[in-house]
């Protein structure tokens, strides 16, 4: 049981402080809280699912939580890592953005069979604030490994959010198009959907592509 | 100021026991958090991410959250609710999901431009428990609206899942396929494309089709 991070769904009642109450209990047993996720919050129900990586017994930190009164009930359930895992995320216009999707769902599909664990979410989005504000988002988002920036024109304050998402570790690939975003991006590709599959060939664990060693490349 | 949901993000040290810590002063302030995201947790720098509805002013828990020893910054930030709005979940395989993406993405494309924030997500995955396993998360996942179950066969366990995940208020959107799925879902619909536009038509505020009325008919 050494480390092991499990998924927890607590069911209590109440509202504020719940969330200080339950964080309590795993604090003391010093469990290291990767995941939080807020799934009701009335004062009849509350639902908190948590990601714990644990040292001690997942049934010691169980056996406490439900000696709180506001507890109801404990489940454990997988983690999202292991269902959900590494995310790609696509913004931009919709014509592209739905051929990005295409290529990157294809390959992330042949990567799952394989063992991967590989997620595509896609945003369509419109305007320069609104698509700077959506790419330094991703830097709050779980599991989120790289971003592609789908459209025609891009620049100004977005080229600015890509080299802040950057420095956090993201990859960024751009389509080729009009702005100076292709200029801040990780790897510039003409094709949307050979953009969508390198996204994913980038992040998984079971392709050979570096894109450290494609650093400023077009194709 | 009143009973308004912020975004902060709340850059301190240390690991075990912050959550607990940052979570004790929200709750002082009556704070009901909604979000909560670990960003980073090392010991060196944690980095946490909270969305709370507030009736007092936010400034006055920002001044406590700074007064812990372990609070280096607190920044103020649009919430995912602003940027990324609601969200649809299309998984199964890579081929249909695809297709169906394609639809969901260009009709959020045309509702996005009219001041909706709705994402398309993807998974292509295979197998039973795989799926099942997938269905029954997403009723974890935050923001999620509507799931569209896009494949050739799917039936056993992951009908089970889907009775369960409608039973939280998630719709449920099948392509007509082999299998039990098609038979629990809300609504069926046969092409990949339509079943996309459909799929971000149930849950557009801007959009007239209403889900409840289509119940358990097939396209």
């Amino acid at each position: 049981m050494e480390n092991e991070t499990v998924g927890l769904v607590v069911h209590s009642v109440g509202r504020t402080g719940v969330l200080h109450q339950l964080t309590g209990v795993i604090a003391r047993h010093e469990g290291d809280i990767t995941t939080v996720e807020i799934l009701d919050n009335w004062p009849a129900e509350a639902r908190t699912y948590f990601e714990v990586v644990l040292s001690a017994p997942v049934q010691l930190v169980i056996d406490d939580l439900k000696k709180l009164e506001i507890v109801r009930r404990v489940d454990v359930v997988k983690t999202f890592q292991r269902i959900y895992g590494k995310r790609i995320i696509i913004m931009g216009g919709g014509a592209q953005v739905g051929q990005v999707a295409i290529g990157a769902i294809s390959e992330s599909d042949r990567h799952n069979i394989r063992g991967e664990r590989i997620s595509v979410d896609t945003i369509p989005l419109v305007g320069e604030r609104e698509l700077a504000a959506a790419v330094r988002a991703t830097a709050r988002l779980p599991r989120v490994k790289l971003l592609v920036l789908a459209g025609s024109l891009m620049g100004g304050d977005i080229s600015q959010a890509v080299e802040e998402v950057r420095k956090t570790g993201l990859y960024v690939i751009s389509l080729n198009m009009a702005g100076s975003v292709p200029d801040a991006a990780d790897l510039v590709v003409s094709d949307p959907i050979q953009a969508g599959v390198m996204a994913v060939m980038a992040i998984a664990d079971t392709a050979k592509f570096d894109l450290v060693r494609q650093q400023k490349r077009r194709y």
